[in-house]
């Protein structure tokens, strides 16, 4: 989803190489945490890791992005830690996929990452107790990596992270078919349900690297404001992005009447493209997929892609801001340049 | 639900002092954990526990029974300990009642202390997040509290327990319905499913006492196996309890095929009454009032109660063979008759 055409694809490549080191640093790591635990939790746990399919074997299938783990890995290195950061990377990335479970089964979405969701393959109650066990297994991991004060201090962090994510998700499931959403309400939502995650990322990376606490304090920043740009690239894909390369369906967000960005600004706008797609939303009916194609047409007409894709970069200039430029680093300024760059 | 009918009521009057001071101690602090989450959960999580009704009004409900705190402050105590051992006692009730949540919804139950449950009020995807929270406020209280090697130990002893009660939840619901559960079957279950959390209660009073591995050890094991002696006793309840005392409806157990010990006993066992109730227990249908009240004399008339409860009185005499002379304290003495002798 690129927002910015005249940028060239090199620095996405970049990101994208520090992405795939991300992921074979944190992955042996992973595996072994999620081998650590009892049948059938450790299958479930490896089929939604991407890993295996769901009797253990095939071919593995696409897994996540790793982009938590990338944030704590280049938030530490930022700060000049040459150590290993991988227990505070993996244990986000475990805090990150406890909330995917519990919100497929919430949401009742049948697909992620191009494969039928964990609910819908072992049922709802154990894609709840895998959720668990994922929460409490990244907690696991830090009282056993990092110094006293930085595991707690990491530990406490995270918790508050997850307090934010369980408010974050309500006001997503709460803002469903909800018509007064406002540009507000949207990022206070975006914010619990992506942001501080992404912030507490590149915090821990920074505790893992024993850095002070105003170093600490920017990092988070930087990953917030990253993480609501994030989560607008997201809905801006959720639109106009290629299912082929999501592995989700096309017009979700729509079919769903999610509040959205590019719609929360459509629907709060004025003009018959809003009225007709405020109609739209308002019926009852599963929306078909002439319905859908139209419905993001109206969004785009009435504003919403181009306002959704100014917020966006507004967030990422926010992000550059709040990093301290000895804290530049390439890599770090590269998963930056992902977030608004990527196509999935 | 007296198991020894020599025995008197003193010292179950007494063991329910010691649950009220417990509650007494704890109350505060956990109304103030729990005032500190955003709305909705704050208002759901005090109707959980019992203080107010769903609209934040009405007369307080019953409430749990805070034995998991009295063991803490109880094991706390037997180790000298003199200071406040409530973060600790605050921790183990949150964690207890995140998985009395999300137990709730997976096993479909409406009615928790004679009310509504919480999914049943406010939705399945509110009861998941609201566990979710108290997981990550549990957690985040105990970073807060005694020194960083305790709150380390503390943190990763109560992470462990979560990973055991997802492993015993999951064959709980896995046994519903399944005819071939055997007696250590069973006891692996019961032991993830409520014993391992009882242990773990009286290894964090002992963590918060500052007392030394053994005796952390010592009163782990108490916990374990009063744990599993009270599973045992719930079971018996389940079947010949009073619905009035219980807040749960009579034969829950039975008409769900669960795999109690009294039923996986009689299940096993040889003789007429077994053959009969194999049948009852495999037909599809909804058991009638009359064919629960059939089926509970049949587990009777094939032994599972009288076994059930010899394997209570077994599990009793372990937790107080585990317990050296020097804790043998009045309060956790009271406690675990209490949990014998309890009828709800």
């Amino acid at each position: 989803m690129s927002v910015d055409a005249t940028r060239t694809s090199e620095s996405s490549r970049s990101g994208l190489d520090v992405l795939r080191r991300a992921q074979c640093d944190c992955d042996p790591f992973l595996r072994d945490a999620i081998g650590s635990l009892n049948e059938p939790l450790a299958t479930m746990g490896g089929y939604h890791f991407g890993w295996w399919d769901a009797d253990k074997g095939g071919a593995p299938a696409t897994s996540g992005k790793s982009l938590r783990a990338a944030l704590v890995f280049g938030a530490a290195r930022a700060c000049g830690y040459r150590g290993d950061a991988t227990p505070a990377a993996a244990a986000v990335e475990l805090i990150h996929n406890f909330t995917l479970l519990h919100d497929d089964v919430m949401d009742g979405d049948s697909t992620r990452r191009g494969r039928a969701t964990v609910w819908r393959v072992w049922g709802v109650n154990n894609a709840i107790l895998l959720g668990d066990a994922l929460h409490a297994l990244a907690i696991r991991i830090l009282t056993e990596s990092l110094g006293q004060t930085a595991a707690l201090s990491a530990i406490a962090r995270l918790e508050q992270t997850c307090l934010d994510l369980c408010v974050g998700q309500h006001e997503d499931c709460a803002f469903e078919r909800c018509m007064s959403v406002t540009v507000p309400d949207y990022l206070r939502m975006a914010a619990g349900k992506t942001a501080v995650l992404m912030g507490c990322a590149c915090a821990l990376g920074a505790l893992s690297a024993g850095a002070d606490a105003t170093t600490v304090c920017a990092l988070d920043r930087f990953g917030y404001e990253l993480g609501l740009a994030f989560q607008i690239v997201d809905d801006l894909i959720g639109l106009w992005g290629n299912p082929a390369a999501t592995g989700k369906p096309v017009g979700n967000d729509l079919a769903r009447r999610k509040a959205t960005l590019p719609i929360v600004v459509a629907l709060s706008s004025t003009g018959e493209a809003a009225v007709e797609l405020a109609k739209l939303y308002k019926s009852d009916h599963a929306m078909t997929q002439q319905e859908i194609v139209r419905a993001a047409d109206l969004v785009e007409a009435a504003g919403g892609r181009e306002a959704a894709q100014r917020y966006a970069n507004e967030r990422m200039h926010a992000a550059m801001t709040a990093l301290p430029d000895s804290m530049k680093s390439s890599e770090l300024v590269a998963l930056a340049q992902l977030v608004i760059d990527r196509d999935k």
